[in-house]
């Protein structure tokens, strides 16, 4: 069983049409209805929730968490940011949807700004496949093709990725690494550029396979329950 | 001084109206006008000379080798292709230029096989600059134009790059890597995109600064004449 | 049911009397008997069969192919080591032993000398472990001590290994990087630096538990028949 | 002309008989010794200072950046370090020493805990050269010998680094990465291992040809005043 924890700001969708039209059900359950399955668990966290609903003990019970993030980013305590940073290192996996490049918790993980250019004008992407042979492409075509996407540009200030899974392209003429792979710590960290809240990008077949790909492949099979820096012996 | 060589099969602009046409001075002429200057020497090797025109002798005494080849790749001796790559291990430079990609030194330094995906229909390009504090990009704006190139697309088997310097995005929808950096042994190498035969890329004058920015980048700060596998006392 | 292919030169063991004592059942076996089991089944190769034992049919028929080669890396035909580059490429996984640092296939891949310091004189060693997470770690303590070990040491000219499992520490002083993990095309690849051949060290169990890990990390989840370099039309 | 800063927390030096024996001039003059000359200017900045000495005037007056902590590591502010961080994020090259792997701005730039294992009993340490073509490792033989030095071992919880430049070996059998270099934002940083308050190491000749070489490597060629994430038209 793969425990799924998705956190998801939920703030534009309260009251933003667009956002409403594109997610009727809401962002959290059109990501959760992708992932929900007999082998998988679904727990939706909120930022309106208490502590933004993160504690020390739903993340020791979760094996990936998906993180969408936008207006609200400063808004998330740092100590939130922190802990959850901390249990990725300890081997939580972690997935970075589209505007959480600027969510504290990536920012954490990556050391950078992670700053990037980025255009709102309906541009198509085609999100490229770099590395048909990794296991977060299985099942994809030589693209994915999104309508109407938020165009995001390089430079993306990220360190060098472990694995470039994907490259988007823009109509605009833009150009992104669009699916970037990291090893920190413990955990596997996965950040994945669609998923703009007015185009109802997560209910695209082909994302939608990416995140199931995603989860499996960040689920940690090694997890420690502390950070330690040992003070150690001579070895025998 | 900076010891430049390029080397250049010198095929198709014998009997290519076009290729006579983009360069009509030669193609190893319109790289070497960019590189040529009080601090740097130009030599120029064709694939028509007695072996290839690379001796040992002239590879050491290069310090960064410029390779643009293309229909002629499996009519480079694999003793030749193989000195080359040796000399790079020594820590002589090298830069493989646009369908060098699999030009057959390029590819003993990979390990991989270079292939891409690829269109000539006279595609836009756009070189965005992916890192612009790399000294490959200094003097760059934040992209690099060229009117019309043949389309390279991924996947590009490469090994993931030590630094991805350039993504271009082509008017066609393709996406592709295309700066590249990499150390091999006590050499650099860079593949870089652009330069295809029947079009002036090599005119560009931000092309032009790449190729000199790499040439510096390139140049060796350390060489050693062989490559051993010592056999070792204990240390003191 | 994962298969194995165990490639060994089968040359110092069947004169050299140390050999013999350190592997009665050949080394082969030795590695063999680390990793047959209900799912796994494996299959070994020798350099003195026709043709060094490799067939495309058996490459293709092989999810990981480990290696152990050492004074007869010469007279393993170009083209045989190719084959089995060109396989790795196409999915199939490789695990490199020991001083098959310096076996064709390995170089061919890496694209650089794999050259290294060595000494023989009996140093002990510990194989820390970096990278505890990682899944070819899984099931061992802090480092696998051995008795004797042929002693390698750095500069150990391979290019940045994707991830860095193991670092060895010999008592002689030596430090080396050895085990190191690649992604090369669709393939994975493993160098694991332990494995002499006059002393028993695939019976050590901490040693089998790598090799296996290493086989199910390796194992491929993709995997091509033909390396290809398409060209493609206009996406739609 | 390089300008050098150097932040020592110089806590320990001011009570403990031990450091002051090694460094009797203290320690940040034992580094700024190494690298003063006429083409580089050294200031020096304490914990003690108001501010820890930071400001960030003299951080845009800073080209390269040593910082050695230790004991005093959470009496940083965290706004001093994100400080640091951002500017390193902006060009200024950045070196940590020894126990610097536990400071505020180096472990913002990594995004890992930075842990390792580590026991100080008087071991002698061996730093390899591991990439001798690399400039850090310019002017120095096969390694360099600490008669004592605090033992750092692995697992050392960093992300892969760009270049491993040494790998230390102790008497007491630990290994460790004890020379890494980083590309973060369009600065360059460099972790160093020796350099314990207990033992005279920058005194060493060959540890001070490292930090002058590093010193050069990390200047940056490439400084913005501000991180930006720009909002960008369709390019022409």
């Amino acid at each position: 069983m793969t425990r799924v924890t998705i956190w998801y700001e939920r703030i534009q969708e309260l009251t933003d049409a667009k956002v409403q039209e594109a997610y009727p059900q809401g962002m959290a359950e059109a990501i959760a209805s992708a992932l929900r399955s007999d082998d998988v668990t679904v727990r939706c966290l909120y930022q309106q929730d208490p502590n933004c609903g993160i504690t020390q003990e739903i993340l020791e019970d979760t094996d990936v968490l998906l993180w969408w993030g936008h207006v609200g980013h400063n808004d998330v305590p740092d100590e939130i940011a922190r802990m959850v940073q901390q249990e990725v290192l300890k081997g939580m996996g972690a997935i970075f949807l589209h505007s959480a490049h600027h969510s504290k918790p990536f920012k954490l993980l990556m050391g950078t700004s992670c700053n990037l250019t980025w255009r709102e004008n309906g541009d198509t992407e085609r999100v490229w496949v770099a590395k048909p042979s990794h296991p977060i492409a299985r099942g994809l075509g030589r693209y994915i093709k999104l309508e109407h996407e938020e165009t995001y540009g390089e430079p993306f200030d990220i360190p060098e990725p472990d694995v470039t899974v994907f490259l988007g392209g823009y109509s605009g003429g833009e150009v992104f690494r669009s699916g970037c792979c990291y090893r920190r710590g413990a955990g596997k960290v996965f950040y994945f550029q669609p998923g703009h809240e007015t185009v109802p990008t997560f209910y695209n077949e082909d994302v939608r396979t990416v995140l199931r790909n995603a989860v499996q492949w960040a689920k940690p099979e090694y997890r420690v329950k502390e950070l330690e820096c040992p003070h150690v012996s001579i070895p025998d």
